[in-house]
């Protein structure tokens, strides 16, 4: 079932990732139903970044990043590299020679549910890496994976061209035929949003904003 | 034993908050006889907060955080929400609509033995949140739990009006009762400190300033 | 097998640690064969510190940094203190005082296996630490350990006057023995990885570069 | 997304699913090309049990066992109840009297990303249960989830229907399309493994076995 | 704050504590509305073990175990042992000498958020243990600590006196002034239980039972 | 520096060997001064087991177990297989059929810092193994490791040769040049425990026993 590189996979419209990628994770993941979440082990290596792509996913043995070269050639511009493990793994299977190649395919960021090093150089480069281990230790190239299959990472289904979105709550995948649709539901979502900001900044109560105190009270909260 | 809304607590004077404060979570640690410390799972979503404040207390259902919009209207000015969820759980209970509220009514910081999101948000309002992880899946409203009544959160048990102190070092809690004479005996300690902190840095040793040598020559110290 | 301090260790040349400096954890690693890393647990206070220096050694046991203050008199300039505890423990051994007095004799950080306090300090000082715990809890003066004595830290083996070299990507020791032609093989590698980035960032594949084409075809790489 | 029933799903053959359960879940795994493992944290409730069966799905709530109630309805003869919470939780979905009422139904297990409790007797009614968990903490029955629809449960992709093996190794699961082939593999590598253990008992080492020693030698080995 | 030993400690009725472990820990849980649980780290070290009886409670430093010594004379028939670390440690505070000692004095058990040794031996003996870890690291006699203070204990508070009921499900506290009541309402529990047990060993569904069809079709689950 | 296998190897005396196993693994690591332990993560797969031999040492890279099948070659009687993969592993690099093969060699036992499988074969052998992990996930056999070369094993360095006792309380080396010294005072301490579990079972305290009331009043401990 490995050694397989699926070449011609579909992507979803730019207008569409970058939308995603303003809107953010929370706002994504509420959006279409709080499905698609990555665990909380995959954190940004640095604060601040938030991006949106097309994933190109890989499936790589434990310790070998050989697939990582293979996929490096599928990359396209506005693409995101997504790796799993076949087991658990913490080695490092990038860095920034990698990040340096990857970028030059108009690679927008790493999602890995392992190990990533050179993290003062990928810092310095702003390439942004979601990652479950900063680690030092390096992987061989001895064994085959595949590229562009369907991966469960770190505890989320990925298809080659889903969408990633990424930011420092996290990493969501969106499904490339619902991507626009989520979109539409973000943007609302984040319109709201700022209506009920603006109350709430101005002192009013989610309790008054939202009618809770007689749904609270039906259920039998006392206030003593 | 849930569903219950304590009203009316008491809460530390603001000199006493705001001199623990100023102390620090080691320094007032140790100034009460090393108690009251939160694990060190508890960890700030951004570095340099530092801060102290009467407890508001939240013990919430697992992925539920209908109590912590209940527990906003009990809020003050120099307050500090803590969550204990009632089993283990990473869901974020909040994000930087509920900051912008509990902002308004003067809170300053959330402990959370729970998840948060919307960090990018929160550390650009600069809004200190302590918490057991950063996780974008969000919760629903569907179930009581109790605000204002003794909770253990993260190891500690926390009244409410009990003064919270929180740095980058951790979270410590200070019962309201003895908060006035921890603060003296914290003050004073950070005045010893700077004097030893002067002669260590010319170069003496803690050996001698502390006088340890004849006390680790019996203990059978031996330099070879 | 405790209470002894080695008081005369051999230590690497200055030129020698501060080559090992420049080329950062990953590189040193890969250039001694992969081997000397502690595991991912330990963790820089904060990020962008590159240190390399001589290792003074402590075995202590658990929740009692006394010989901390034995080990500081051992201390020379270039060096770096290393705290392994003698079972698991997340206490802070070390804060700011001590750090005020180690970097007086010359310390260039501090390497511990067990917990740190006062990082908002430490940051201000900028004195680099790894821990695997920040935690404000402190420690008792009670029992003897050792100091400069061989001791495991995080799963390397340390001995005394070992290389330490410290980044954002973790915790490497060199043997003392080996330390200039490690470095040699480390520029060697530097140099070599140069030269690929500029091919990399022109958009050159590492596909090509290493010529890994037919070999993964001869193991049975499928394109699709 | 959620708050569906899928009334019918399609099962394998019963002689399939037993076939499986006797390879065991390291054949299995093996025969389908090391795919469909859940993780090591999946660990059983007493030893020595093995079982195959269809998959019943449920994703549910943290905290919150309503939906396991409506899955029971759907339960065959044969099938195994797999539960994946919608966030990180260990309480516990299931006890004793859940297990009476499954096992009336015919379920032969139940594999749950979550807590269960009751343990001592479910083991001495045999009922076999693989869990993230063992806690005593209950759920409520407040908000809905799904039955039958595809899951990720602890790292792997799990639809209605597949098969699951489970025994003291952990859980794997078996796409049904491909179950036929599955056992017919397994079952292969069995017979193999049989004439190899009687070699391996008898003295003859795997480095002949495998014709291993010329590889290994071209590799560099070398023996001192 | 430590160096205490409070020697005239409540216990509850010795028919009271013989109830609440015939009710087992799920129950008990229960019946005192889901309060008072140990985490599930808390594991037996053998199976099938179900105890309670009064909390005498131990507050020790890390990796010290005077204050067991000094607890032991504090034991009376019918009593559980209940240790907390003053910080996080896995340590062996307790194996088979100590056990032999306290079961002399008429100690049903021991709850320590720590580690255990002699495990064989304990086995052998049949005296329970609930604990973090196995560890074969023993302690140092050092540090003063306090016996039959408040603690906290794996998350949940233990006042001396206090009824502690553990089993293979984990451990639970029941605060002395409940117990009675507690024991009534897990009584009932149990009964009732009994009852659907057999309805539900009879193929009934709790849908019917609990009559959920209408709630959950108002909800809007949907069968498809 | 890895692709080695060193031949010949010194042992300790049969007689030593299982002296030690007799004494168990907590007396022993007391007996040689508290050193040598290997972590409490190392758990058996079955309780009960207790071993000892000289250890036959393995450095495998992450999910390779190539240098297992190397390995056997060398075993003798009485030997025990150490294994420590060179980047954290929880893959099973050994099941049933190796449990043949070292057997049939004479090999008393495991010890891996990895994961293991077919427990459940392991358990009707009654071949013991110590592990981190129970995972059915196999292991490639591309890339060299070393046998027989000094290892860092879960904490503890183990050098071939040296003797390895294992049992429930977890897994201890002994350095080959102290192990009859050690097997002496581990003897020595076995039978002063002897005397001392009499009286303690005959109702006496050890605070009487080993005279700790004047040291503890004089620390300053108060009864109230």
């Amino acid at each position: 079932m490995s050694g397989i590189v699926v070449q011609n996979i579909s992507r979803a419209a730019r207008e569409v990732t970058e939308g995603l990628a303003k809107c953010g994770v929370a706002t994504v993941h509420e959006a279409q139903g709080r499905t698609g979440l990555l665990s909380h082990h995959m954190r940004p290596i640095f604060p601040g970044a938030r991006v949106a792509g097309s994933a190109v996913t890989i499936a790589a043995p434990p310790g070998d990043n050989w697939m990582v070269h293979v996929a490096i050639e599928q990359l396209q511009e506005g693409d995101i590299l997504v790796l799993a493990p076949t087991s658990p793994c913490v080695d490092a299977y990038f860095g920034d020679l990698l990040a340096t190649s990857v970028r030059a395919r108009g690679c927008r960021g790493l999602v890995i549910e392992a190990g990533v090093r050179d993290v003062r150089d990928l810092t310095a480069m702003q390439f942004p890496v979601w990652s479950k281990a900063v680690f030092a230790q390096g992987t061989v190239k001895a064994t085959l994976g595949s590229v562009n299959v369907p991966i469960v990472c770190d505890g989320a289904l990925i298809n080659p061209g889903d969408i990633i979105v990424a930011d420092d709550d996290g990493v969501c995948v969106v499904p490339r035929a619902n991507a626009a649709q989520v979109l539409e539901k973000a943007q609302a979502r984040e319109a709201e949003e700022e209506v009920k900001r603006k109350r709430l900044a101005a002192g009013e109560l989610s309790l008054d904003i939202y009618d809770m105190r007689s749904t609270l009270a039906a259920r039998g909260l006392k206030y003593v």
